[in-house]
Order: structure tokens, then C-alpha cells, then sequence
């Protein structure tokens, strides 16, 4: 069922003993969202913790910081910034699934899975609906909520770049950044800063780019041999799926990383007049209209011809 | 004299047969300042006009949309986003220099060469200037003027990343872009989008970086022969020279260029703690604390052996 933030609000200041529950690959506004309103129902009295089924990446330390680590056995689950149950991980999806009271989030592509629902699609970020929650929850933001806020508004955004961000984005950037957020240096980790290892990674992937429909698809593979020999991870790449949209005359830029069990998870970003989550329908998985997500089988010249044949019906 | 908002509006107001400057080597915020500022003068009725000295680089057409190319004889000169009337280029300090009326800026180094000037060093564009002016002068910002305040903000804030950056920056971005800013396509030209050729020359690049000192110090060299292979050219590789000090670790970043006649152009750019101009001075050079440039002789191996030898005593 679908609410307003004010029903929301009202439905969290009748519990207790929240889960806050983020999705498996977490980024900036999974992991912002949930401890900026943990951090607020914590303010408010509540027992309240954040959870991940996957390991949490170190540049987000600073989200935890002093962050009250109660033990207490839940009674109710809130997942932020998870459009579908099974982003939740195999594990978490068995063991919460079937349980979530509270879905909050802002994917088009949100599979009404929650007993209730607050969606706002035009948000760029979740964290967009936790400001509007924090305020409906009568909770003055404070610098810990507030670098949770930022984070998740300037990941979503490349950095206030994309075409999803409003003049509400700049307004709750504004608003966060007067409670105390540490703009720059969040900035600085999310954006400025690459590991030795990611930049040998970038180095593998831009060796290996290839064009399809003369130059308006752009696609980059990275596999695990790829993650051996730069010494990178799965958890470094995302920042690469945004180098084949960039390309001059690139209208639809996919980026193919191999997953250990061999699939490969594809990212597509789009520009202008191509429907990124129509593309990625074809492939198993949805998003927003210029950046989704979908999965494909290997082997890799598979993968990519798979991934290129749904690209192609969108091409001008 | 320096002189608040509301003073500027009323100076502004008495006046007619406006002339704008801008300083050389224009950028989005002297030229976003100019536009705007004369689009507001001309929706009161008045004869305003924008200039440089310079050509103006083909991404900012835009700015110029639309814009009325009103012949007059200008009474009066106004500066934006000029520091120091030298910066006016050479004719137009013989012409104008002296002549100066107003100067609108947030330069911290501003000399106060103008009759009147705005200043607020706090200000992170000296679009947040001429946002606060077209208010005072009672002005509606329409969706043109808006694309020159939002150029200025993104441009001269590295697309709202730097330290420079406070809630009235977003703010101000939020203003412009419900008065209809282009916010999404500004920022893909401005920061976006890259050249086939461009992408190459990248790749190259890092394909021969080297590091010393323990990683402490990156070396990138490009070399006329690099520009023949990536069909790039030396005006594509600014935003090479930010790279190396991205890299974990890295306190001096230094990027070689080779020039047509064999020496090298040295960028330093620095973390910190290292005086970038410093080391430079010992490459014939100078500049900012953080930036800065110099030139050494080659071949390519004796003008690395000279540059990294001219950091070595500023590794920490």
C-alpha cells in the first residue's frame, strides 16, 4: 500500500525496535538513507540498527561514526533505497522478505513489496524522502544526519550532475550542508580520491572498450581475471559504468562485470531519449529511465552479444 | 569604494548604455556573470551590451542565445569576475582601465581598480552576486538569465564538489533551475562529455604513468608523438593534469607535455600540505598553491629526471 510521508511518519513513531535494512552492492544513498533515519528514530527513543547482507565498503566509515550500536531483537523492518526484495540479498530475502513493514524509496521500478509503501520517483535520491520523513518526524537534523543526507544526494547525482536532479536536490543539499555535513571531504572520498588498484582496473576496462552502431554504443567489460591482475574488486567499478555514456556520440554506454558465479551484471546508462530500464527489461532487471541494471549469462563474447542485442531496438 | 547589493541596484538603476566585461581566457562564471547581468539591465528597459577580449570558446554559444546585440555608445563599464583590470587583456585595459564604474566579484585578490565595487569573497561564483543583484533591481529571473547564474555556480564550483561550496550555492541553484535552467545539459557539456580522441589520449596516458617516492609523487608524460597516435591535440589535455593527484596517495602530481620545439610544460598539482608554486619556481615557472606550472628541457627521460628531482625536496 502506498503512503505520504506524514502517514509514514506517523506509522514509525508507533513502533519499536526498527531493522533498517539497505541493499546487497550498497552505495551512498542505501547506506546515507539508512543511518540518517536510524540516526532520527534513535533521536526520538527508539531502538533502532542498520543492516546489510554485504560487507560495508570503508569509504563509508563515516556514516557509523558514533552511530549507538543497541542490541535488541527487532520487531519490525524497514528497507531504504530497495526497489525490489531480492536486492536485499539471498540470505536477508529469505529471512526478512516476507516482512517488511516500510519500503522506502524513490526507483520507478519498485515492486510494491513492503506492506507500505513511500515512493516518490521524481526524488533523485532516497535520501530526499528521509529529509521530508526527519522533518515529518518533528527531528532536527543534525551533522550526523545530515552527512547521511549528503551522501546519498550527491552519489545518486554524479555530484549534482544528472538530469534527475530538481531544484529540491539543491534545496536539501543546502539544508544539509547548514546542519553540519562535510561536503567537501565527502566529496573528496566519493569523487576525487582512486585507489591505486581502481585506477589499474580503469586502465584494463578503457584498454578493452568497444563501439557498436558506429560509436552510439559503448561497452566495457570487466572480468574477474581483470580484478586478479589490478588488484580492484567488484566494489571499486562502479564509478566505471559512467566512462561509456560519456563518450561524444555515445547514446547508450553498458558496462559488463563478470560475477563469480559467471553471469554478468550489466549496467546501462543512457542518454537523452533512451529508456534505460526499457533496455534493461530485456535483460532481467529495470532502474530509472537514464541509468539500470540487469544480469546476463556468460561466457563474456556471449554476455556482450546478448547485451548489445537488447541495446540495439533503441538506437536512433 | 566598496558598496553593498542593494547600492549596486540603485547605482545600476540611474544608468543606461551599459557596457560588460569580461576577463580573458573566459570561463563560465565571467561569462555567465556578463550574460546574465545584461539580460536583467535589458528587461529594465535598458541599453547593455556584454564583451571580452577574447574569442569566446564555442560550448558557451548557449549563453549568447537570444541575447539582444544592441548597438550603442556605452557611458558606462562594468567588470565581473575581474580580479585585476590586467586581466581585462592588454587593448581593453588601454581602453577601458581607467574607466571602470563597477566592479562585480569574488575574488579575494580583488584590487578595487573600479570606481564602485561588489565584493564578497565568501561567494563561491560571482554568479551568487548576480543573483542577489537581480533581485535588488526587482527583476524575474527567466530561463536565460538562469542558465548564465547556473553556468557560473557549476563551472567555478567543480559541478558544486569543492570547499567552496555553501548552502547559498545550492540555494541559488535551486533558484535558477525552477526559473527554468538547463542545469542537466550545462553540466554535460561543461563536464561530461569527452571526445573519441580525447578518451584515447587518456588512455595512452595512463597506460605510461610512473610513480616515485613511494608512490608519494605521479608522473604522466604526453608526447607529440601520443597527439599523432590518439588524434588529440595539446588544447584536449587540461583535464589530464588533474589526474595524478587523484590517486591515493599521491602528494605532487605532475604532468609533462611535450611542445612542438622539444621542451616540456610541466602541471604540478599538489595535496595539502605542498606548495605547488614552489616547486615550480625551480622549473622556471609558478602559480597557486595547489596549481601550478613550469617548463623543463627534454628528451622525454632528462624532463622527468628534471621535474621529479625538482619535487623530490618538497616529498614529505
Amino acid at each position: 500500500m502506498d503512503i505520504g510521508v506524514s502517514e509514514t511518519a506517523a506509522l514509525l513513531r508507533e513502533k519499536d525496535n526498527i531493522l533498517i535494512l539497505s541493499h546487497t552492492h550498497p552505495d551512498g544513498d542505501t547506506l546515507g538513507s539508512a543511518t540518517a533515519l536510524c540516526r532520527a528514530l534513535q533521536a526520538l527513543g527508539k531502538h533502532a540498527r542498520v543492516t546489510c547482507e554485504d560487507a560495508i565498503p570503508d569509504k563509508f566509515d563515516y556514516l557509523y561514526r558514533g552511530l549507538d550500536a543497541i542490541d535488541f531483537k527487532p520487531d519490525f523492518y524497514v528497507a531504504v533505497d530497495v526497489a525490489d526484495k531480492r536486492l536485499l540479498g539471498e540470505e536477508f530475502v529469505q529471512r526478512y522478505g516476507e516482512r517488511i513493514l516500510l519500503c522506502v524509496d524513490h526507483h520507478p521500478s519498485n515492486t510494491k513489496y513492503a506492506q507500505y509503501t513511500l515512493l516518490d520517483p521524481k526524488a533523485a535520491a532516497t535520501c530526499e524522502l528521509i529529509v521530508r520523513l526527519i522533518r515529518a518526524l518533528g527531528v532536527e537534523m543534525d551533522a550526523a544526519m545530515a552527512d547521511g543526507i549528503y551522501t546519498g544526494l550527491t552519489t545518486d547525482t554524479g555530484c549534482f550532475r544528472y538530469a534527475n536532479v530538481t531544484s529540491y536536490t539543491h534545496r536539501y543539499a543546502a539544508d544539509a550542508i547548514e546542519a553540519g555535513a562535510h561536503a567537501a571531504q565527502i566529496n573528496r572520498v566519493m569523487f576525487e580520491t582512486m585507489t591505486r588498484t581502481y585506477m589499474e582496473l580503469e586502465r584494463l576496462a578503457m584498454d578493452g572498450i568497444r563501439f557498436f552502431f558506429d560509436g552510439k554504443c559503448a561497452v566495457i567489460t570487466l572480468t574477474q581475471e581483470m580484478y586478479r591482475r589490478s588488484g580492484s574488486g567488484e566494489d571499486e567499478c562502479d564509478a566505471i559504468a559512467a566512462i561509456p555514456r560519456r563518450i561524444e556520440g555515445v547514446e547508450i554506454g553498458m558496462t559488463l562485470r563478470e560475477k563469480k558465479n559467471g553471469k554478468f551484471k550489466v549496467s546501462v546508462r543512457t542518454n537523452d531519449s533512451i529508456d534505460a530500464s526499457a533496455v534493461c527489461r530485456l535483460m532481467n532487471g529495470g532502474g530509472h529511465a537514464r541509468a539500470a541494471g540487469g544480469e546476463v549469462d556468460g561466457p563474456l563474447e556471449e554476455a556482450v552479444r546478448t547485451a548489445v542485442e537488447a541495446a540495439s531496438g533503441f538506437i536512433g
